[in-house]
């Protein structure tokens, strides 16, 4: 029998959080111990001999794979957060929502210029909010190693905007058509 | 020169989230390479031999944590969220706030009865978001083999209560005074 693969693991969750979209839903892969450790050692493996310094988590599902990413890489790990829940001196960046947009945090003493990090987040969907991590952390002067995900929704454009502004981008699966 | 300690790494702020409070961040702890490998080793090598079937991370900071000591343990990662975010079906729980009151989610296929599991956050205070946490799990059969926390400010009463509810509680580090 062929192993299991990350996709498989993924479930799918009809009109959620509204009616027409299928959320595709990692916390059934991330509940089974073989699929926990497939995605972790996916994520990270190809940058073990990078260099990464820091790994950063984009809130909120972003943080369960960005800390065991860091620790698997032996590097430190950084969250960006959404606006008010950090409580140092932070630099601040916008982005667009459905409607209406909202901002992200970094602490402006977690990056040091010259740092090489690797951005983690669950899911790729428009890039919002992964072009508003990287532009926190390049304005920190981090180099950007890449931006990796679980799950890639083609589709909405995300990953073809990431790779526009010049960053690697990095996903373990792909949903087409949504 | 010793080894700096967990303790060492953790920042203070002062008056956040509101004046009088003493934040204590543990960003700094995590960004540090060697201070998360300190963590994460702490939080989960109790436990190597419990046979651990799940972590469950509180949202948001606990998933830091949890997602890494569960690659760590081999088992698999379980997030307590707040309500509405997550996607299947769920159990609820609500807990106090200093006012009003919120509500902790777990999906209801998250655990299966009989296994065992650790509850993982950073910091306990009043203890009121570990008690639902625990509550949930209990719920849904799970045996609780322990509530682990970075951070403990014992003066809030979080580690007493939960010690009253029959949980064993493990910190790797406190602060009195709080």
């Amino acid at each position: 029998m062929p192993q299991k693969a990350i996709r498989d693991y993924i479930r799918t969750i009809p009109d959620f959080p509204k009616p027409g979209i299928r959320f595709r839903d990692v916390t059934t892969l991330l509940s089974d111990p073989a699929g926990l450790a497939m995605t972790i050692e996916q994520l990270a493996d190809p940058y073990s001999d990078v260099g990464i310094d820091k790994v950063i988590g984009l809130e909120a599902r972003g943080f369960i794979l960005a800390g065991a990413v860091a620790h698997r890489l032996g590097a430190g790990f950084v969250p960006v957060r959404k606006a008010g829940k950090l409580p140092g001196a932070v630099i601040s960046q916008s982005y667009s929502l459905e409607y209406g947009e909202a901002t992200f945090e970094l602490h402006e003493d977690a990056i040091e210029p010259g740092e090489t990090v690797l951005i983690v987040d669950d899911l790729l969907a428009t890039g919002g909010t992964a072009a508003a991590g990287a532009m926190l952390a390049e304005r920190l002067g981090a180099r950007i190693a890449a931006c990796a995900f679980v799950v890639d929704l083609p589709d909405l454009g995300g990953h073809a905007r990431l790779v526009q502004m010049g960053l690697t981008v990095q996903t373990l699966c792909a949903f087409e058509g949504d």
